[in-house]
């Protein structure tokens, strides 16, 4: 079995690792916390005293960052220091599961392709409950031989795996995919609020719809209405979930991503308007449906 | 069997009144073209000099036409004719399939109930093809008592029959069903065009997010982008389906719905706002997915 | 000097009346509001009984209604009551000064001209001050004939009298410029906030932003930024002014013309639902240019 | 008279660095294009091998580039060639008059004041035909002691000079000018646009609207509806002015800083979609009030 060095020990990060350990890897683990690191450690980690020191030697290297920048300054070598592609073994392969802009993962895989080495970019979905129970989607960019050889780790952390297309193309559908369902859920809300004001009862609303061509995932799986769904963050005052900091900050993606593309997403630029308004209004560390909120009537709220 | 009274032929009344009478209702039509009457006595129909003579003797009355004005006008009494609900018998159900504003649906059954009849609001999804096949969704609004009723009839026309709420309760449900399916349209066009613009193929795209949080009936069943999907009008120069003045239309009626409730509908208003201008430079007759083609970039148009 | 029926006491009209009354017209005035007309009557006005009553034997007659339906239900005769157009003079001129929809005002004028009556559409901007001051604003809809001979009347309670258009042809030159407004107000609150967040004064960036390109109405004389400007609400803590449930009520009478006229307005309908919005978070009351604390960091808010 | 640097002689800079000359400044050019250099000698410029061959030894840097990477690569040093900032004399003081990313005005300033020199941007409005005439509006970023020794160059090619604030905020206050105006610009296409579906005339319309409280810059310079106002694009078929092309690149910088500063700005974000659908249906080399056009009906249009 072969050895992976993981990079980035946080929510997401550290149960991912775990994972890893429980499929039989050797996992060599860095996080700048080292209380990260020591909880790694106790759940059977190597320990590394910096990310080459975890990185040489490894068969997969696996790093989960928060943006862009961290993931271009740790791949690849500056002024300041090395990068892991000109300390790892060759034939090593790597693989981002940071959810990062397109032109940064491409960034990352250019520089890896001219050492030789194969790189892929795959942000993940599913959230902290999937990380820990390894049902996380892994959304995929890089070549066809090496999303064939990502295949063991990747399962070991996650149930749906896809390949997207080339270097970059993984991030560019996360963030396709995000967008999409951010206006989906602003829609849907707006659309059951609607019914709500017109006298209907949300849930036989719901239940016409999502058979209907009106039928989304939101419906499905995540209704914003408050108590038209069990175990879901609208029926618990939108605790837990999807933050709307997060939803912020993938928006932000896809917008930076439409401007590079001169691409017009006039939905996705409205959704996130409306997100950052709600951000901004005090909603940031509560789930992305709490925008059902914005369309409510006060009263109604209380 | 009971008698039906059907009031208005056109393409999708005529099919309508035809599914009756193979289910073996006694039809007994009238429309102001008379070749539309002519074309259905050959199917077996009886046909009437007027409307309410039509109406005058049936056990339930069907009515489709293009709008509340009409409804209003056929169904209550004013200045220049007799209504519908004072000619017919004590006890006949009327069904009103048009779809039309809430505000004249409500109208129109308060004037019932009045009288002591019972009236539903019944639009029908489904277009042509499935008011031929006999498989229309009927999403209603009435009484309990009166949506039993109406089973027979609506079932020897449809497969799916919904009962969303008392009076108006169908047509508002329609809308916000119609407002919610316009704003997946346009998002996951822009979502597929923003893919396509950094490189990646639609296909591919369109199948990562059907099965992920972006998932929704346009890419359950309609995909926008051309040869994504086989037998749906992107794939057919958007021939067919559900033409663009008719998605304006009912565009028109959610947002006078939202109107009347004070309701915030911000992306429903902006899919209407680029519906009309879609409309307007002479896609009208086309299928509504057609509006992949404001994202498109123009050489790929061609 | 001639006899004016004012029909309509409220806020605006009650000293809109006071000053037909300082002009030297004779003025008898009806409000259901006995209070009201006893204000009136210790400023010299006559009073009656009903509206008819007022407007009989008057050679102008002027209304100030809240909305469409009370203006159609007073002027034009139905089941329950005699209209104005029924009771008054042959010769009279009708004024409405009410902000209501075009249709309802067309309306009107139609069953005025039936009688060979003339009717005018004046709606007014300018408010409980300007009411109080003579200085309203007055667009107005109507023959020129009917325009010239209201020239008296309104000069005595307004500055500038526009001539828009036929009959209806002032509501909508209203509604469109409030609709255009609620735009200017929207975007200048981002535009100064974006330069905020970047650290520029708004102050600065609004003396730059008003004699160039981006000038507008509300950089001119009601900026939205507090201190940037004084004696306007933003400087007061939003209070006085033009309220948000005002403009909310204005926007959805332009999204109504927008639809009979099957005009898209993409601009105009996302600022209605994002004054809905701000309307339902309970900033009705408060002046129109408050939307800036949409944009604003609610840590500046404070 | 001091010596001036001008680099980068297009349509913008050509006749800026002529103005330049005219005024008495001694001029010494670069482009990499030779005619456009040859072109600037006939008319009294001195020419240089290179952008730091014209730099070394001014008084005064002027430089006019498309993009911000361009400013970047000339004034700072990186692998492949020297920056001006490094071959300049001491107290030269560095004028960029691109309109370019506000980040990469605040990367050049940042590096120039790490050599101890003062830098400004100061993009500029006022077109072609400004350029020429040397009426440009500029508005500038930097230090009040740099603002104040650019006066004289600025007033040689300008009328009007703004001082904005620190470095960047020339960039910022002009992209927040032009969003604001691309804002005005739609606003006002809609609102004329829905009168005229009312029957109004869009020439009355424009006059009432313009001095209310709709006022705004494009009713009084720039009327976007075609023979409402004389010598201007709308009244040329849309040739001349400001193309769409450029308003969409600077609705590109508007959101590119939107989201650095995390700001919320969807009349912004909006009109940048709307304008970028324009531009795919081919309108790119048409002035930007040619969007007037995506509200007209196409009858109107022909």
């Amino acid at each position: 079995m072969s050895t992976v060095a993981f990079i980035g020990l946080g929510n997401m990060g550290g149960p991912m690792a775990v994972n890893l350990i429980k499929a039989g890897f050797t996992v060599k683990v860095f996080d700048l916390v080292p209380a990260a690191m020591q909880s790694l450690a106790e759940q059977g980690a190597l320990t590394a005293t910096s990310a080459c020191g975890a990185a040489a030697g490894a068969d997969i290297v696996v790093t989960m960052l928060p943006a862009g920048k961290h993931v271009r300054g740790l791949y690849v070598t500056d002024d300041s220091s090395k990068g892991l592609i000109d300390v790892v073994a060759p034939g090593t392969l790597l693989i981002d599961c940071s959810t990062i802009d397109a032109d940064s993962a491409r960034f990352v895989a250019k520089h890896a392709a001219d050492k030789g080495l194969e790189f892929i970019d795959a942000p993940v979905s599913g959230g902290t409950a999937g990380a820990a129970a390894g049902t996380l989607t892994f959304i995929c960019g890089g070549s066809d031989n090496a999303f064939e050889q990502a295949q063991g780790a990747l399962n070991a952390m996650g149930g749906n795996i896809f390949h997207a297309g080339g270097p970059g193309a993984g991030q560019v559908a996360k963030i396709c995919n995000n967008m999409l369902l951010s206006v989906l859920m602003v829609a849907t809300s707006e659309s059951l609020q609607m019914g709500i004001d017109h006298g209907l009862d949300p849930k036989v609303l719901s239940d016409i719809m999502k058979v209907s061509s009106g039928g989304n995932w939101t419906l499905d799986k995540y209704n914003p209405c408050p108590d038209v769904m069990e175990s879901v963050p609208s029926s618990n005052d939108y605790q837990g979930g999807f933050m709307v900091d997060l939803m912020v900050k993938d928006l932000g993606l896809s917008q930076e991503a439409a401007l590079l593309s001169n691409s017009s997403t006039p939905m996705g630029a409205l959704a996130r308007s409306l997100y950052v308004n709600h951000a901004k209004q005090g909603n940031g560390k509560r789930d992305f449906s709490s925008i059902f909120e914005q369309f409510a009537n006060s009263e109604q709220n209380k």
